[in-house]
């Protein structure tokens, strides 16, 4: 029988998942809550198990009620269901496992007996430099086969060249064609319906260029500080963080040429060209278009918190950033002159992700002279804390004494209220499946993770050079005045309508 | 002082007006209530009186208690109010008069002598065969003078001929520039909005031409038989009645090009391209593209209706269509090739009335095979029963076991929900403050009336040299068969989503 479920069109996902670091944070949170999800909507095969590793010595007993209890904790009431959890606690295992050992590995080898004929899913929630033995253990201890796959997590190292250690430490075990690396954000269902947005509809489609389109406005904003990892986050900064991986991703989807089909390398394809065609820094640039900005102690839903370098754990000479915004573009055919600016922070006012396609204004403008700055047409693309598209069109205003006035008003589609009954899954559910289907256009190639890096080291190369303090912004703002300053001086300005 | 409030932004109308045919079921319906909101919403000026003038014998007393009654009747309780009624009544004034007789107008000329600075605008819901006589007796009795304006309402006439017959003896008193066409479509909101959709929002005017618009579909569905005026209606037909006016305004607004500003002329001047540009109709056309129909008995609504030649006075040999359906289109570079689907009877399902825009197929098609036929986008503007727009688009299907399949989603701008706080004015609301403030561009202008009955004078011509029976259709039905075949047999069919 066939390994690969290819399509997997309302079939279920017939695999086993060993699961590295099943005690962690993201296991708990994340990765146990969407497994049970996906066997409640009936999508995993009854046969299919789970076998959680960690370092804890547990019985089996033991790691079953802590899956219980995380799931418990981060699943909704509404979608806690007797039976569904008891057939899920059924197809756990445990064992503890030192992962930099290979003996204890022999233990996943005999688990896989059971299951020899159907993939195993080896999914590594722990820290990238645990990735190279985990592989290298699992070949040596004969756990593997030609259809195992191997799922890791960002960060894919901290540049180019560390990356490329952890990926060919990965690539000496796993070929390209069965590894998946994850960036949740391509879980996203607002994500994905970019896909749709722009290739099921020519209304998009056809003006997704730069004849059609000013530019395109990204904001990822975090409300949450450091929280507890001074240490790593100190290493890497916000560009590392967020920008090489996120909003770089979002700039790919947003940006790529339509690709010949849904194949993942016609899709990834497509981005790794978008990747390479991102303007390259130069130093006239970094003063003018790009802002690195540091948190101080500030105010956020009325509440003091402390600045970056009074966290606890702070070396108070930092200068790493917490904040970064850009003008950036892709140069090409399709999007030359067209400005991407993007922005990303720790400790904003709120907690929102989205994106939003600014049109170009009317060639010719025949209404009320003092409406002639009301821009036409945007489409935002929510991503949090709602997900969600709207389109804003100008119409009339329909009072009686407003004569032809026009009105700003969005065209909703809110998933939630256009479509009251789906349920919007969590990313780690979709993309949990993608794996299990085999499927990998949601995933990133190793080349994206190559582009992406050498693009961001160039900038931080350039910073390391100036070594500048980043500018201060109080901890529930925006970020620092020149954010501001960077946009306003192309005569935009940072979409507000949250 | 000049007579013309030119933009009229919140100014108040400050008009007299003289109401022939005061006493009528369009008077007492539309006019009066129509009148009564502007004066609610403080849109008419505190001078402002009106004259009513009928045949019949009553006083001053009586016809406000007539007035009274008919505000009761057609004006939503919510939106009567004491003291405004009050005002409203006290400006009304009565005249007995017989239209065909010069010597009751001087009543009129007296009445205007307190109003003498400001315009009187004469208001014809009368029968257009005494638009000659009540502006000719105008004129002799020295009621006029060069601010005067006259409204009238369709039909004008029967064919070209008799069309121009009415509007030269309009013109002999009134020139064009203070002569008012009602067409009341033009004065629904949403028709307006057409305007502000197409040129204030790149993303709809940039496409709206033969390269992104595969055919458009214009359907007005009346509920409604004959209702007891079968006499008429049968020298008339529903090409006369409906075709000729309403859904060719249609036709112009949606097929215009864009006007260099909003001025009336230059709005009308594009309207009369887009006439003289429609398809004329050839021999062979006639029995491929157009379809005439007339209702047999039917049910509606659970309820047994006669036919048409079985309704009140009929004559049962009649030809007279109470259906037509057509393709046609408009013959110059922004249209090539697209055709307008038309299509208006009584007798049907319900009362609706709406445009869809079908936008063309994506170039190149990457999703589900089976999904290929999704048609992608739609702008569907629909005036009855409640106005609203809704652009369709599809979107990720957000179902975890759909993978990437499609749906199709409607971004609605329902006025009534999108912006609760407004009010929709009924056209003659809109029409009415227009003709106040002097302005034209949503009344249509004499070469629009001649270009559209030289149109279908051309098919009522072919239709008489056939002398066919038209074709039958249930009432309670979408009309014939043969006009669902018209549209199929290209591929399409009617937009049913209601």
């Amino acid at each position: 029988m066939s390994h690969h479920t290819r399509s997997g069109q309302g079939g279920r996902a017939d695999i086993d998942l060993a699961l590295f670091g099943a005690l962690g944070d993201l296991s708990q949170r994340k990765l146990f809550p969407a497994l049970y999800q996906l066997d409640r909507e009936g999508l995993l095969d009854n046969r299919t198990r789970l076998l959680g590793l960690a370092r804890q010595e547990l019985d089996i007993d033991g790691f079953k009620a802590k899956v219980e209890a995380a799931l418990k904790t981060y699943v909704k009431a509404e979608e806690q269901d007797r039976a569904a959890l008891k057939r899920f606690l059924a197809r756990l295992d445990y064992r503890q496992l030192d992962f930099t050992s290979v003996e204890g590995y022999a233990a996943i080898r005999d688990w896989r007996q059971e299951g020899l004929e159907r993939p195993m899913v080896v999914y590594l929630a722990v820290g990238a430099s645990l990735y190279g033995d985990i592989c290298r253990h699992l070949e040596a201890s004969g756990s593997l086969d030609e259809a195992s796959r191997v799922v890791v997590e960002k960060p894919i190292g901290f540049d180019l060249d560390s990356s490329n250690e952890i990926n060919d430490a990965i690539g000496a075990v796993f070929p390209e064609s069965r590894t998946y690396r994850i960036d949740h954000y391509l879980g996203k269902e607002t994500v994905q319906n970019l896909i749709a947005m722009r290739f099921a509809n020519p209304l998009f489609g056809t003006q997704w260029n730069q004849n059609h389109i000013s530019h395109v406005e990204i904001t990822v904003a975090e409300q949450v500080g450091i929280e507890g990892r001074w240490g790593y986050f100190d290493q890497a900064g916000q560009l590392r963080d967020m920008v090489q991986n996120h909003l770089l991703q979002l700039v790919c989807l947003i940006a790529m040429d339509p690709p010949a089909n849904l194949d993942a390398d016609a899709i990834r394809d497509e981005k790794v060209k978008v990747l390479k065609a991102l303007r390259p820094f130069t130093d006239d640039m970094l003063g003018r278009d790009v802002v690195r900005g540091q948190y101080v102690a500030g105010t956020i839903n009325g509440k003091s918190v402390p600045g970056y370098l009074e966290e606890e754990g702070a070396n108070t000479e930092s200068h790493t950033e917490s904040f970064v915004a850009m003008k950036t573009g892709v140069e090409n055919w399709r999007w030359a002159g067209v400005p991407f600016y993007l922005r990303t922070g720790k400790r904003m006012p709120e907690k929102l992700s989205q994106i939003v396609i600014h049109f170009r204004q009317q060639p010719h403008y025949i209404f009320d002279p003092d409406q002639r700055g009301l821009a036409a047409n945007k489409l935002v693309i929510r991503l949090q804390p709602e997900e969600g598209i709207a389109l804003e069109v100008l119409t009339k205003d329909s009072g009686l004494d407003k004569g032809m006035r026009l009105r700003r008003g969005p065209l909703h589609l809110d998933f939630n209220s256009a479509f009251p009954k789906s349920r919007i899954p969590d990313a780690y559910e979709r993309l949990l499946l993608e794996v299990m289907k085999g499927q990998q256009y949601l995933f990133v190639r190793r080349d994206e993770v190559e582009h992406a890096w050498r693009w961001c080291d160039s900038l931080i190369a350039a910073w390391e050079d100036r070594d500048e303090a980043p500018r201060r912004y109080p901890a529930g703002s925006w970020g620092p005045v020149a954010s501001i300053a960077m946009i306003t001086q192309d005569g935009r300005s940072w979409y507000e309508d949250y």
